[in-house]
């Protein structure tokens, strides 16, 4: 068994690359440094094609539902673009450049027949990480025994956006179990960070990082349980939302450990913006999703919601709390200075902005630590060695199959815990409400303690997997890039226990040269168009999005 | 040990009884038939205080709200008949009239002196199941070793009620565990019907549905996990309502199996119409309790969703699902005269009935029975042991601790099976609805097999707690009242299986007759508006309710 799980790895790897058409190869592959402009030398795409995928979506599916481009247009440029990606980052699971032209065609047909857009995505081509189903596709999700099960019916996921008129043609990597913010498995191998092969481009939703990150996507989907939309839209100067649990639908998505319901996975998109992310999560909300997966909570897209922060942000009257330290590990100086930058920047701008307490976050990402491993890694390691496969070295230390595994009274014991917490942090900020006399609008928080990391470092998931525990809603926004002349070593530094410790002697300036640094926005549970209206705002003040 | 619980109960007991004045007390129990009409010949109420009592909440919140009367007397009037109640029916498990007086004494001088009411429920008091924490109080919920144990605080729905003007009088009895349809513990005894004391009230909560029924309380609040609003409901001739889980506040409440959370127990009202649900419903949700407890959706009170149902009632073109039979158990002679009876006035009325397959539902029964059972009683079990008392007979069969307990891949199996059939009732509910080229607004069906039930007789739980298993929003109705000279014996019975030949083997006419006949009006997830606006309209065609 153990040799065979090698070369049904290596048949699966070989049947993906040979789904790149030849005319879209690399022919000389770059060795060294980013390669975020490669694709604009290469020859690949003409320059129409180029512009289109440096377009945003936004633009594109206001001039697919006019007519003025076509759906086929667009999906050649993007996956041109998407295989020059995959060859410079490692970024695919399964491409299908054939039945995603198909589709293009056939919506191209239907808008010259019926003189109006399918759908709000008419004909706009959408990225999925590889644990999203198709019909009659595989989702190995990296695992070498998933190889060859085709899929038998669509996420509900998929429904909504095929219902809504987007053209699939990618299902990107993760890494093996999804339960680790790098993206390596046993089939396909490492992806990559476009500005530096020697950097992550995060995890679990790496791929979508990565492709979106070079604009072999443009709206990526994700999906979220500690960090895995965030981190990779932190590490590839993204936006990232993890909505919180219920606003998007994730039913008959592949998933580890299916069924755990302590800390819920989320899915969300990876986009260049924030008006990218709403037209995602506009449209899929406009395909009720409430009626196909019973996890979805019926509430559609809330103009007022968002304009109620719109208002705030022109009578500059936005209140924020921020941290820089969740009382575990401290940043790396890059960061700290990336929520200074937000922070400034929002007060500048007129906004209050205030220290907030973390209440009790090492005790959150305790209980996340302990979920992750609560079955001592039964699930994970069945399907591996159902192949045979190794575990990657992240997984052994996450999910060790000697842990013991909670009892079904432990897991209540959790999830009540759990509840309390959360509902103890409600009651925090209804607290620093009263104290301010003003409603808190979110906070501002590190994503991760570090910019984009390089492979195999990354330790602590806290500042992410606090926020799932809390089921807040999250946006990350791109802020700036590490810089050497200015993030120097923090030489006063006094660990606050043995995983700041590591974490914080990991830092190098030289290595983290031009790393992107991100920070998070986060709000109550299912506020998702607020938060998303202060993450753009925070964007446009630091020139990292034009509002259209 | 054992002989000391008994004296720790009989303590406790003694104390509950005590807390009755010596005016309020009755010198003559009734010795048998229906004391529903008792407290208006007690002689213990003034024909005011029988005013008041027999008003409705909505009218007495206005009454309240102008000053026309005050909340000392309407607390008074409620507390003398909830203390008659008790008498007649062995209600209660704590009862503070004292602490409620004092309370309506502030309210009244609030409203004296700030000319306007301090909320929706100004003055009105509202009794609470034994769950509902309040600091300073004992909630045993029926379990001796939790005497003496006061709270240290209050439940969040205890918060609500208080902010939007409640008066907390009385905590009713519930039965050990919670986890059956019937009344009875070791501290307080049984609780009866107040329309026959060889009936059950119902349960879990159905110390209120006793208290609410004979008017001993206004508005109740039970708690369901599988039946347990919507049995006392039905067995009381009362509305009860079944909210989605996270609709209304559940945080810090008392439970069994605290933190099992594969099948959400949820709290709403048990009220004389569907007027004072919604009084209910749209003064806790006035409070936020999204900001109090993590697991409330923040969804305000959607006005429009009610007026969407409300137009649909005017121009007749209501469309409902009915069944009368869940595969599993058939109901008895009047429960299927019930069903009939609704269908046949919405058909009259002008509306779509047709009949509506029920989906699977003995698979959702199991799927809530092996939920129930699945710590194999070690919580429950637990909890006796601490004082030595025994199990009452029911929880012998419902949690039995020799049964295995199930893994923590088990339970997530059990987790992802629930979700695939609510997802697969969805696509169900979708089909029919593309069939009939109309939307469904709800279904009809019976909420147990039988009328008021006979004590110890209550054995199939499967048409409530399949609802629980789709988190289905549920009102109940009430119908009729069985007739032994119209509800024959079934005689052409063949059952379909063990538990339908024991359930329709307990019918008996005679037995029956006069007992509340009730049904269920079912809506999606979170679809409380509208299904309290069907239900509305229910009673109205029935004739059972007044609409203001």
């Amino acid at each position: 068994m153990t040799s065979d799980w090698k070369s049904v790895a290596a048949q699966k790897k070989a049947a993906l690359e040979a789904s790149i058409p030849a005319e879209w190869r690399i022919e000389q592959l770059p060795t060294d440094g980013s390669v975020m402009s490669f694709p604009k030398t290469s020859g690949i795409l003409t320059p129409d094609e180029l512009a289109i995928t440096e377009s945003s979506a936004t633009d594109l599916v206001r001039d697919l539902a006019s007519g003025k481009i076509t759906s086929i247009a667009v999906t050649t440029a993007f996956c041109k673009r998407a295989a020059v990606a995959h060859q410079l980052t490692n970024c695919f699971h399964e491409f299908f450049p054939e039945i995603a032209l198909r589709r293009a065609k056939y919506l191209d047909e239907y808008l010259a027949e019926n003189k109006k857009p399918i759908g709000p995505l008419h004909g706009l081509p959408i990225s999925l990480k590889d644990q999203v189903r198709i019909k009659g596709l595989e989702t190995t999700m990296g695992y070498v025994s998933w190889i060859g099960k085709k899929d038998t019916e669509d996420s509900v996921l998929t429904t909504m956006l095929l219902n809504a008129g987007a053209v699939l043609y990618v299902k990107t990597s993760v890494p093996q179990s999804l339960m680790v913010c790098e993206t390596v498995n046993n089939i396909f191998g490492r992806t990559t960070n476009p500005r530096n092969k020697n950097w992550s481009c995060g995890g679990s939703s790496g791929g979508e990082g990565a492709i979106v990150g070079i604009r072999g996507g443009i709206i990526g989907v994700g999906t979220d349980i500690g960090g895995s939309i965030r981190v990779p839209a932190a590490f590839n100067f993204l936006y990232g939302l993890r909505p919180s649990h219920g606003r998007l639908p994730y039913a008959k998505m592949a998933n580890s450990m299916e069924g755990q319901e302590t800390v819920h996975s989320v899915c969300g998109p990876l986009t260049h913006s924030v008006a990218d992310m709403r037209l995602f999560v506009t449209s899929v909300l406009s395909q009720k999703p409430w009626s196909y997966d019973s996890k979805v909570v019926p509430i559609p897209w809330r103009q007022e919601e968002e304009d109620a922060i719109k208002n705030e942000i022109a009578s500059r009257s936005l209140t924020l709390g921020y941290f820089s330290c969740d009382g575990e590990v401290l940043p790396h100086p890059p960061i700290l200075r990336g929520v200074q930058t937000v922070v400034d920047k929002l007060s500048e701008a007129g906004h209050t902005v205030l220290p907030w307490e973390p209440y009790k976050h090492p005790y959150a990402v305790d209980l996340a630590n302990r979920v992750y491993a609560s079955d001592g890694g039964v699930d994970i390691f069945g399907t591996l060695n159902a192949s045979g496969e190794p575990a990657i070295p992240n997984i052994a230390d996450l999910v060790n199959p000697n842990l013991p595994k909670m009892s079904i009274n432990e897991v209540w014991q959790v999830q009540l815990d759990k509840w309390n917490y959360q509902s103890e942090y409600l009651a925090k900020i209804r607290e620093f409400e009263t104290k301010i006399g003003q409603e808190l609008d979110a906070i501002i928080a590190p994503i991760t303690p570090t910019a984009a990391i390089r492979h195999n470092q990354f330790k602590y998931y806290g500042y992410a997997s606090a926020i799932n525990i809390l089921d807040f809603t999250s946006v990350v926004v791109p802020v700036t890039f590490a810089d050497k002349g200015v993030d120097k070593v923090n030489e006063g530094f006094a660990p606050l226990g043995e995983m700041d410790k590591i974490v914080q002697g990991e830092y190098d300036p030289e290595v983290y040269h031009g790393a992107p640094v991100a920070v998070q926005i986060i709000g109550r549970r299912l506020t998702e168009e607020r938060v998303m209206a202060i993450a753009e705002e925070v964007g446009r003040l630091l020139g990292n999005e034009i509002t259209p």
